[in-house]
């Protein structure tokens, strides 16, 4: 089987960090780019982390930089008290990262990266969807020629779990609810994983030292950039371990198996206290006509998983490729 | 135990006279009142048919008219393709009913009969809440009054229940969100029996047929009355038997250990196109400051139920009652 190019739109942030490790590790991935995107902290800091990353893990994809401002609301405070003030768990970095950013910006990037490669194009978007709504506008034609779209994002309720910033709202949609829900009136392929199924995807302190023991300099990266992260989670929660939401949607992209999806067309709150929500109209339900979800097109939802063979597909790819790299 | 008085608050409708029937066989329930709401029909209608089942069962509480268009939203057009074009299933009705409203519009009646019995009344709300808004409106000291509220409406997403207006919004709440906002911000006792557990209380067509062969003229009725609303669940379910909504917050007040509940502030979204959803934000989870919920009372929402011990309280309850009246 060819690799599957994927090109991974991102705001690292701790979870994004875990996510391209996933990414990079699968060995029937090649990807192709990493695009940036405001979210877990201003776009200098998520693209600067970005192009860290490339560095440390000799990434060959480039990193083009994205949007640095949502498109309509306000940018807002970066969740440092979720990241760290670095956005990488306040681990040391370096003062100088030796890659610079593509010469194109995200958006552009994605355009000609998808033009370039028709119906070969996955896009696994875990930061806020501007990069996507913006390439979306500047050439709607893409819709058509990329192969398929994962994002994490949003909350559908499944299973009591509502929103991470309010009872509805996910952080990365409510981060830029326009752009979602311009990218869920196109017609190219969603999937979305979101809170319902991220949620379960909980990794334990056992867990994580297993991997730090066992895979290597990524395992013990891992480890390192998690202390913070985690003791947010033990904050607010008073449970151990946190979820690992954005490596979920690798986890999709590398074994849809993995999930139970819903379709049906989605739509996005813009405004009042519901603003962040999405809303799927499931197409095994009728509703009376005229409602804001006609016309729309379908688009698939997790909805349950296996989370104790996702977690286990995650560890095992990335000491698999620990090993690889010795 | 002293019998609950009770205010019925109805758009009647074919499970608001099914769950009318429930109330007035319960025998440790004192029918008080019966107060009518646009709705399931036009104010006129929905008055009507409540004169009517009062008088049809010999109902002594008086029937109060109230409000026939929303605070804020147009009225709608009643749903007769759920009710039928007389609210009632199309059952021949008499033309001249006997008894006559009450002098009093609903809203009055409701506070000067929570004044006249403080800490003594429950209201079962299942219809729009604009009566009670009015009420609050009119006399906010009435909220420190009342006994508790047990309101069918909202819906919550639990098991994979959406509304059943939009893939968000219950009809008694769409048809006046801003109503029900209104009550939620006040600091009387209100439990929600909303869609997430009323869905799940499906009778079968068994179930009425044992009803109607056990029930006497009661049983009769119900069957009757629920040929027509039957066949509209059929046709958008392709299932037999429908929920019986209206009746499940009977059930809650007679038997609160039939549901699970979960408590915390709710407000409703009055704009957008997730207006007239129902949102808690759950005690048992924090969110960032500065949200839409901070500072208001704690309500209770239904989040898990016993269906089949409650589908036996009310076969038993109206059976019961139909012994009692030969
Ligand atoms: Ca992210
Ligand atoms: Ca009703």
């Amino acid at each position: 089987m060819a690799a599957k190019k994927v090109i991974y739109d991102t705001d690292p942030g701790v979870d994004d960090a875990m996510a391209l490790i996933f990414l990079d590790a699968a060995p029937d991935v090649e990807l192709v780019g990493i695009t940036t995107v405001l979210g877990n902290h201003r776009i200098d800091t998520t693209t600067r982390n970005a192009l860290f990353l490339k560095d440390y893990f000799n990434i060959a994809a480039p990193v083009a930089q994205g949007a640095g401002k949502p498109l309509v609301i306000d940018e807002g405070e970066p969740p440092v008290y979720v990241h760290g003030s670095n956005g990488l768990g306040d681990i040391p970095l370096p003062d100088i990262i030796r890659s610079k950013p593509h010469e194109l910006p995200a958006h552009r990037f994605i355009i000609e990266t998808v033009r370039a490669n028709p119906h070969e194009i996955s896009i696994v978007a875990v930061g806020r969807m501007t990069n996507l709504a913006l390439a979306l506008r500047e050439d709607p034609e893409i819709a058509a020629l990329v192969k398929e779209i994962v994002i994490m994002g949003g909350a559908f309720g499944y299973r009591g779990h509502g929103g991470n910033v309010t009872p509805v709202a996910e952080a990365n949609i409510i981060g830029d609810p326009h752009a979602a829900d311009e990218i869920f009136a196109a017609s190219w392929p969603i999937v979305v994983v979101g809170l319902d199924v991220t949620q379960e995807a909980v990794v334990s302190l056992t867990y994580l030292e297993q991997l730090r023991d066992t895979a290597g300099r990524a395992g013990q990266f891992i480890w390192d950039i998690s202390r913070f992260y985690e003791n947010f989670y033990f904050q607010s929660t008073g449970l151990p371990g946190f979820p690992v939401h954005d490596s979920s949607a690798v986890g999709y992209l590398l074994d849809p198996t993995l999930f139970t999806t819903r379709a049906g067309p989605i739509r996005v709150v813009t405004e009042g206290i519901a603003i962040g929500q999405t809303i799927q109209m499931p197409n095994n339900r009728s509703f009376p006509p005229g409602n804001a979800w006609e016309g729309r097109p379908d688009h698939l939802v997790c909805i349950d998983s296996d989370p104790e063979r996702f977690l286990k597909l995650y560890f095992d790819t990335v000491v698999a490729a620990s090993r690889r790299d010795n």
